[in-house]
């Protein structure tokens, strides 16, 4: 596990509870300290941990900002390069041509767990943060199914579900429901504190929850989306598009019957995901066209639930 | 009482707990039973709830939704033409307009209370609805401050804080602080959806949170905000324009960094105003600069929490 803040050190106590041998590493002296006082095994360095690796066989998982990647993998490609490689950067495809330039020879699966708080660090880290979280572990030409299992089999042990989608994919849909939200939280404290005292001593619920997420650290929110740019981009043009629309609409004719609706039509496809009525789907993860079942249930806004005996079993919401 | 949904429902239920005489008119006979049964006094009709408000010199409460308070301004200005009354409508301007051109000797003050649910109906009412929470009581060129008086002390009688504004002032916050939101939220749920299950399956918290109030009947969200198109158009040019320059940084130089951390400068600017850090304030209503201290103190973010001989005390918070 190199790096332990929220992510790493959450992923550290949860592969650890789950009975797996696993050992990290931080820049961060202090944080490396508390970390073995609590009990984990904390490699002196970056390079000590991927020898470890290397000599072990061992996954090797990368749980540092999208800006600290580069000079890891390059670490990897040095002292670990035939190790199984995953990762848990809230972007795929810049970090999937990274490794393709700078360690090629890595068996690489992308990842991200879809969890998270508002704090930071390792003490913020909790071994539950992953239970039934979406674990997204991604399939792209050239990804080995075999390794591609042995990332999701982790992210089940933890207590998560896998969904198996491309890196662009993945990319395009964060934009939409991570990145966006964070950047409309912005804009929404922006505009209510632009407004003075009064107006923000008149807000309640509609502002609380529209700006809770301004509260995180910028410099996190930064990374994550300034590293999702090509994706970003067209997600906030079609927020832009919408939001002028709207504008329009108002200003012509007084209406907002349009986006409010569409809006609303939005919000119960969205609690329609979140319903109990599910189809069960198994995936023979030996057969020729596994990959691509695999992706035809992420499409369908599915969820590897468990691996065994080279079957997936899980499930995909029944469309409302 | 004129209306008796959610809002006025509960400030039904809320002043006569308080002790006060109180009494309603509702145009579903099928809600008026359901309170009568509830042990409230509900008239036959708007018309003899009116007539008995005149007879006994009581404060009429408009409480009904903003596409009817012309039609009951028109019923007030024939059958209780000299009543103080006040209102708990979302938009304060075309209110004001409303009671000016039609009822001119109506003692009228604005009022709004900022407490809700997703809910709506007598059923859904509750008598503690307002307690702790903000009572916009609006103060005008005319505005009668004994009238002002009268309503801020039925709001603290029923547990609420009374925020002074003009009724521009109300309808520019509420556009920033509720109603922008209300947009917001339709936009970023219209957005996801149209990426499908897969992009909906992986959204965690920031998408759930932005969206929560898009699951409100959209009919409710239309007559609030297009109620207030006048004062919503700018909050939407004012989000619009930064959301626009926060598009061109990220194209041109790939940098969020002001529009995030302007959004969490603001973010710190509104969990400041829920501090405890207070500074009390009196205000002498019987002198001569009574409003413009009243209105003073709104515009810090204050709020008068109790009216006794004469003296409106309150409090307002110290900035951060």
């Amino acid at each position: 596990m190199i790096g332990i803040g929220l992510i790493g050190g959450s992923l550290l106590r949860a592969t650890a509870k789950a009975g797996r041998t696993i050992w990290g590493a931080t820049q961060s002296e202090e944080e490396a300290e508390t970390a073995r006082a609590d009990g984990y095994d904390i490699a002196s360095s970056t390079e000590e941990a991927l020898k470890r690796a290397a000599a072990r066989e061992a996954i090797v998982v990368l749980a540092v900002p999208l800006t600290a990647v580069e000079a890891v993998i390059r670490q990897v490609a040095v002292i670990a390069p035939g190790c199984l490689l995953t990762d848990v950067v809230s972007v795929k495809q810049p970090v999937a041509e990274l490794v393709e330039r700078i360690a090629p020879e890595a068996g690489y699966v992308g990842g991200h767990p879809m969890a998270g708080t508002t704090r930071s660090g390792w003490p913020a880290g909790d071994a539950e943060l992953f239970t039934g979280a979406a674990w997204v572990a991604c399939i792209d030409h050239g990804t080995d199914l075999t390794h591609w299992r042995q990332v999701a089999e982790l992210a089940l042990d933890i207590g998560a579900e896998v969904v198996p989608v491309t890196a662009a994919q993945h990319d395009a849909a964060v934009a939409r429901i991570s990145h966006l939200p964070h950047l409309f939280a912005a804009v929404l404290a922006g505009i209510g504190a632009e407004g003075g005292p009064l107006t923000l001593s008149l807000a309640a619920g509609s502002f609380t929850d529209g700006t809770r997420v301004a509260a995180t650290r910028p410099e996190l929110t930064r990374a994550m989306t300034e590293g999702n740019r090509a994706a970003l981009l067209p997600a906030v043009d079609a927020a832009l598009g919408m939001l002028g629309a709207a504008r329009g609409a108002l200003a012509s004719t007084g209406s907002l019957g349009a986006t409010l609706n569409n809006g609303h039509q939005g919000a119960l496809a969205f609690a329609a995901t979140k319903q109990d009525s599910r189809t069960k789907v198994r995936i023979d993860l030996a057969a020729e066209d596994a990959a691509e079942a695999l992706l035809a249930l992420g499409e369908q806004g599915g969820r590897v639930t468990a691996i065994a005996d080279r079957v997936a079993t899980g499930s995909v919401p029944i469309s409302a």
